[in-house]
This record gives C-alpha cells, structure tokens and sequence, in this order.
C-alpha cells in the first residue's frame, strides 16, 4: 500500500473540479432521507467527521468532502441506492477500499459516495473449473487466502493487495509485479454481476472460455466506475507453482540494465517478475528493507523464475548467462526461503520507504521495452529541469514504469512543478510509442492528458460508449475524460 | 481449413435472412457507378459469375450473391468505399478469406463485400518489443512464417491458418489448438487502425502493454466487422519454444478421459495443447492420416508439452502420473520429429477427413472444464434423438467443444436435424454454465440462439454500443443479434 507523506491541509489541486450542482447541495436532507429510506441507519454516513474518511485515495494530494456516504451489504441495496440517485440526478462516485493512485476514488462535493467494502465474502469456489465467485468488495489478497489451502491463488498482486479491493481492480484493470507472466486484471476475470445506473442488474460473462456477442467483460474491466457498480465477480484462480525464485543483477548505468531486460525479453523468456530500481530507489529500500541490495550499482533487476527444480534452474541458467554478456557487477540467485523473502520485502515496501523520507507522484506510464534505456535518461533529464529528484521502480519486464517524482508538499509550488514534470514524462511515454497507463488507470491524475494520447474521434467515440450505460454523466462524472470534451447524444 | 462435402444448390436455409432493400436493388446500376469511380477497374467486381465466387463462407449450407464486391489495396480506399456506402445507405459485408464458420462472411443480396485480402503485407517486425504490424488481410500462417527466421512466431492458429486473414481473426476473436497455453486473438493483439463508417480513420491501442480510457481494442476483438474495417494490426509474436513433444493416450470411455483431462488442469498443469477426439473421429483420422492412434479406444487425448528438454520431460511425467490413475488403454509419448508429426496431422485434418465422408455441423460451445463427461453424454443422447451421428474433436483444455453434426445434405430434412441437434447442443452448453461460442463467433449460425444466452437487457447494451459505431446497421448486418430485436437508439 502507497503511504505518502503529504500532509499539507491548504493543498492546492492544480486539477479542476467541476462547480458543484447547487441544487443538489441545496437538497443534500432530502437526498440523505431518501437514502435511508433505503438503507439500514448504520449504512448512511453523513457527519462531516465521518464523510471526512472518504475525502480522498491513494492520490493523497487531492482531497474533497462527499455529499454523503453509502455502504450496502447487498446487490439488491445497490441497486436501490443507484435506481435512487438517477430518479433525483445526483452524482456517484464508486469506491472499493480507496487505494487508487490515480485519484480514481475521489469524491465530489455534490455526490454520493458509493462503498461496496462490506461486500466481502467468497461465494462459491469451483477447483476444479479453477474459478472463484466473490463479492466485489472482497480484498485482492483474501482471494488467494481463501483458495490457498488447496495449493491455489489469485494472479495479479497490486502492491496495495492488502487493501485493495477486487471491485476497484476491476475498475481499473490493476495489475502487479506478477502481471508480466499471469496478465493483469482482463486477464484473469471471468464474469461479473453489475448493477446499472438505473437499478438494473445485469451478469456480464461467467465461468466460462468466452462470450458471444461483443466482448462487454473487457469493456467494464478498466471502464472506472462509469458503466456501472460492479457487486460480484468470478475470477480465475490458478495452481501456485511448485517454487519460486528471484536473482538479483546489480549494473553500473541504467542503460545496461534497461539493455540486458530487453535482451531476456527479446530472447523469449517470460520470468514471473522482472523488476528495476534505480541508484536512489536502492538506497531508500535497502535502509529500510535490509534486503541485501548491493548499494555501489546504478541499476538493481529482480527477475523472479518459477516452477519445478528443474524448471527453475533451467530458467535461471540461461537468464545468467544472458545477463554476464552485460557485465553486471552484481548477481546473485537467491538460495533460500529467508533470501528470497528478504530481497521482496526490499521490493514490496519500496513505495512505502519513499514516503518516509519524501512526497511524491508515482506515474504509472508504459513503453515498449526496447525504449527503456532512452526514456530512463530522458526522465532523469525532465525532474533536473524542474529541480526534482526521482526515483525509478518498476515492472520492467512489461515496460510497466513507475518513476517516483519527489518533492516536498511544505514548499510551495514543488506540487505543481512534480505534477509538471509527471505530465512531461507521460508525453514522453505516448511519444515513444507507448501509453499514459499501465496499471493504475486516468482517474483524475490523467483525465487532462488523454488529448496526448487520443484524437478527438477517439475520445469522442469513447465517451459515446459512455453514454450508452449512463447518458447524464452521473457515474464518477469527473474522471477519465477531458472535463471540456463532455459529449452528450 | 474446413472442406464440407455440401453442395445441394437447392438447400433451404433455415436461417431468415431479412427482406433485400428493394431501392438499393434498383440503384445497383448507379452504386456500382460510384464504386468504380472510386476504386482501380480490377477492384470493382460485378459479373454474376465472379460474384458467385464470394456468395458464402466455410458455413457452406447458406449462400446468397451479393450486390457487388469490392477489393481495395489500401486504407485509404477501404476509407472511400464506406464513406460512399454509408452516404447511399448501402449495407456492407466486410470479408477476409471467408473462412468463418459461423457463417460470419455470408453476404446479402442488397449489400456489398469489402473483401481486404490484397492487403496483406508485412509492415513492421520489432524483434526486441515482440511485436509485428501487418495489413489485415494478411493470412494468419504468413505472420509466423515472416518472423521465424528468427525463432518467432504469432501464437493463435485456428484450423484454417494458411487460409485465414487476421483481419477475421480479430472480427470472430479466433483461436486454435495452441490457444491453451498463448491465449486466443485478443490476448494477442495490440492494436489496429480501423476504418469507421463515415470513413473516418481510427487508431485503436498500439505497441503498448495497456491503453487509458475504455478498452475500446477489446471491444472491437470480436465484434464481427459491425464496428468497423480493420485495416491494420499489431500483434504480438512470441519466442518459439525450444522443443515441443505430444503425448498420446487412449481411454475406454468418453467420461474417463474427460475425467483425465479435468485432472490435469485441475493440478494447475497447462500444455501448450489439451486435444480430444473420441472414437468416430478417432476412426475417419487415422484412416486418412495414419498417425498411429489407437483405434480400439473410445476416446483420444493428444497433449502436447514446450521448452527446453529439462521442461518437456517434467511436464510429460507428471502428466503421465495424473493420467496412469486413469488406467489409459493405449498411453504413448512421442520420440521422434517425424512422430510428432505423424499425431499431428491426425488431429489438424480431422475436419476435411470428416468432411470426406458425411456433411457436418460443425458446433462451437464452451464449457466449464469438470462438466466434460456430462456433457459428452448429453451430446450424444441429442444428436442419437434426431437420428444423426456425432463425432467429437475439440480443444479439450480450455473446455472449447467442437461436436461434428454429422448429416446427409441430399436427405431431404436432415440439414433441418442437424440444426436442431446443434441449437440443442449450445443450449445446453449455457445450461451447464458455458457458452455458445469459443472460438468461431455468432455470424448468422448463432444469431437466433443469443436470448438463450442473454437477457432482453445484456442484449440491448449490446445493440445501443453498436448503434454508436454504426447507427444505420449497415455493416455486416444481419449478423450477431435476433432480427427481431434490432434497438434503434
């Protein structure tokens, strides 16, 4: 789970929020009776101390206030609290359990906040068909626990995995360290159950192969709570390998490390995880996590092989010796549980390390991997223009970047020069052929950029998708799209 | 690719196709004027006969002549023609090589085929990011075939590979044997420019793990040429395995190999291929290929293990320690190239063989892997009620079920039956909890079974999302959904 440090209450959003709806606000107590109308009284949050709780996510820089709180136990609740805030046209902004980094979980003051996290239980595990049905609120990590007895778990691993709820993975199409073998969330979901903005509940999927029609499960996975709330879902879970394995490679440049994991890419193999930190990121993890990170390399790869013995050692052999063509002045495989567990914990807790010591904005942008060497330098070269210091850790296997923009929320103007130079290094990521995200979605973070990566045809046509489910523009109405393109049909 | 036998030219096609516009008919004259104005002499196709040529796909029993055809070279005149057509009002059936089982190419009588098959160049191969840009007509085999000099290939491959264009792989998001391990076409597919109906020009994903905003690539993966023509891909290519061996093993019974196979991936084993045949198709193969299959056994797997060596023979002994608790009748690990062959060319000839020797429906359903032996009885009570044979050869791993209908076309009223008895199968493939297509989409075959599938309201969702992309129905339109439920927004 991300940890910021940044605490500065006057905060400046350099992000616009929509002016809210006046006469929303001026019915905020009829609309709170008429929820709880519908609602058990423990399920309607309307003290300013407790709405406070929910004014913000993981984005911690962004905060505001909601209208009211909403926490159903049921589909059949859910419904009701949406076929409600369509009938009187107030806003609703989805929540899971808050964790979104690209602020896709801020609420607006003139909107309902809507908290599935009560929704948690396992509904029906099938080991055989090797799929799991859930509630949507259930936590990315109970899954795995819950089918863990039998040898089984559930792929993608967001660092946040903890916390984060299957609903909002869905909603952005989280992903992991583990994605660069198993896939991210579109690639381990089978079926979800979601209630419309009218109250209406549809069964998108199920526990099988495919789906006629058009593919609608591919579409609500990373829709962000626009198309609907989503209450169950069926994933599939997948046998844990017989073991496991990380090496670390230590280099003295960037670049040879960004070479070398194009060249196991390039070479076909597809390790479990492939991770990069850079010198600074190294050093922060390595104080805190005692992993036993070599701290005189520029650049540190985790790469991760699975399997059997033989499997893994076959994987690993040949890993190294693509590796040595670099010169690397560290490598090491690891050689025991502890070791292994020690060099993940480093990892795991990286972000969480840089928030003691630093804020920060962690961009999530995607290149292709070739590009690595070349966009690692130019990044380095955009955060000294603006003063800033960055640290580098991320999926490099996937050219998944996570660079960690630094600042100090205390100074004022450091917020919007990192946001500055965020925005300059996801253009850079669109210019190079790659995209705004990898796994952490628009939210608000990036809603201002899409122009960079789409023509107006292009946005147009996605927003005209939108319309289809929820014509008014009700469903977290501030995200994703550019607030001065709004299309209506 | 599949070769039916059928060809009573008199075959009542029970499947309604709707009324022709009778003001297009009349225009014909001047619509064919103004394609020609568009498009190079040899583009424009008009002659009875060489329309003839195009008047059904691999769904052989159905035929109509279109209107015309039409054969650009490049984006740009694809981009000319649906503007032309969509200002005329003009229906359009976008074609690739006409391949579709599902009938998903057939014609109209009022409409005009956009066959893309001359564009089928290689544009870019990026070794190091994996990935190939291709023009969408180029067939599914000439991908891999472009790229394996150095050691890669494209990983779905559909029965008709050397036939099929990408373009159709994208339109009926296609698999093939390998599809177990690789994932089906929309797993590997990143991006494409695609030609909307106004003509307007579109960039859909591209050379990127991810795209922000809705995933509008997904939703077009599959979506049977009524979204638009794709023009251009980007696909991802994959390391070729070391070495690949098959094993065979023969069973006295349907249930006790299905069995077998719900073990094996119920232990978390996935081999590149989990194939099954049983003991008709075990028969009409052998005879034409002679590839060694155990003939007096009920049922056939033939499950094919990648890698290094080290991993092949792993895998192999654990798969034959699952399989041993099965007491397999005939149980035989290939060693030789030549005999790896040999069990292949059984098994990718099974369709033309079967076609030499009966006329056949061939079905396409999905289930959830533990209901195989269920299942398998099931289909066999149906197509034994009708009176008709049924031969069983499909991609057992991931559940997909390739039942072969087998039918006399110059009996009058068999093809009738087999319809029936396929309409039977798919609906009790939902019942069950699967689906009505894996692999091959809805086309006109399906079309009619979608409520079995779908609520009135999953179905309008669909139909409005369509109506965003194409609010006039006139591409590939009387595909996909019931005739009668045509949702006009």
């Amino acid at each position: 789970m991300v940890l910021s440090r940044a605490r500065r209450e006057d905060a400046v959003t350099t992000i616009a929020f929509p002016a809210p709806d006046a006469a929303v606000l001026g019915r905020r107590e009829a609309i709170i009776a008429g929820l709880a109308r519908l609602l058990p009284a423990e399920a309607v949050i309307t003290s300013e101390d407790e709405r406070r709780a929910f004014e913000t996510d993981a984005l911690t820089a962004y905060r505001q206030v909601p209208l009211a709180v909403v926490l159903p136990s049921t589909t059949e609740e859910v419904a009701a609290v949406l076929r409600f805030c369509h009938a009187e046209g107030v806003k609703v902004v989805p929540r899971g359990a808050g964790t979104s980094l690209a602020g896709g979980a801020i609420p607006q003051e003139d909107a309902v906040v809507l908290g599935i996290a009560k929704m948690n239980r396992v509904l029906d595990i099938d080991f055989v068909n090797r799929t799991a049905r859930v509630q949507a609120g259930i936590t990315n990590l109970a899954i795995s626990q819950a089918v863990a007895h039998e040898g089984f778990f559930y792929a993608p691993d967001p660092s946040s995995q903890l916390a984060c709820t299957i609903a909002g993975n869905i909603a952005m199409n989280s992903g992991g360290a583990h994605c660069l073998k198993y896939g991210v969330t579109t690639n381990n979901l089978l079926g979800v159950t979601m209630v419309l903005l009218d109250g209406t509940v549809v069964e998108i999927g199920g526990a099988h192969l495919d789906a006629p029609g058009y593919d609608m499960l591919g579409l609500v996975c990373g829709s962000e709570g626009q198309l609907g709330v989503i209450t169950e879902a069926t994933v599939r879970i997948l046998r844990q390998a017989e073991g496991a394995r990380p090496a670390l490679m230590g280099f003295d440049s960037v670049e040879t490390a960004g070479a070398c994991v194009a060249a196991i890419i390039g070479a076909g193999i597809i390790p479990v995880a492939l991770e990069f930190m850079d010198r600074p990121a190294i050093k922060v993890c390595e104080a805190f996590a005692h992993a036993g990170y070599p701290l005189d390399v520029e650049a540190l790869l985790i790469i991760e092989v699975e399997g059997s013995e033989a499997e893994i050692e076959d994987a690993l052999k040949r890993i190294v010796a693509i590796a040595e063509r670099f010169s690397p002045k560290a490598l090491r495989v690891s050689r025991s549980e502890a070791e292994s567990a020690a060099i993940w914990k480093g990892r795991k807790s990286a972000f969480g390390a840089m928030g003691r010591i630093a804020d920060y904005l962690c961009m999530d942008g995607t290149i292709p991997t070739g590009q690595l060497p070349h966009v690692l330098k130019r990044i380095s070269e955009i955060c000294t223009g603006y003063g800033l210091g960055v640290a580098n850790i991320f999926h490099a296997g996937d050219g998944n970047l996570h660079p960690l923009v630094l600042y100090d929320i205390n100074k004022p103007g450091e917020l919007e020069k990192a946001e500055a130079a965020g925005a300059d290094i996801l253009k850079l990521c669109v210019e190079v052929g790659g995209c705004l995200t990898g796994e952490h979605g628009v939210g608000i973070e990036k809603r201002d950029l899409m122009r960079h990566q789409y023509s107006e045809v292009d946005l147009v046509q996605q927003m005209r998708i939108r319309g289809v489910f929820d014509p008014a523009w009700l469903l977290n109405p501030a995200k994703v799209f550019p607030l001065d393109g709004r299309v209506v049909q």
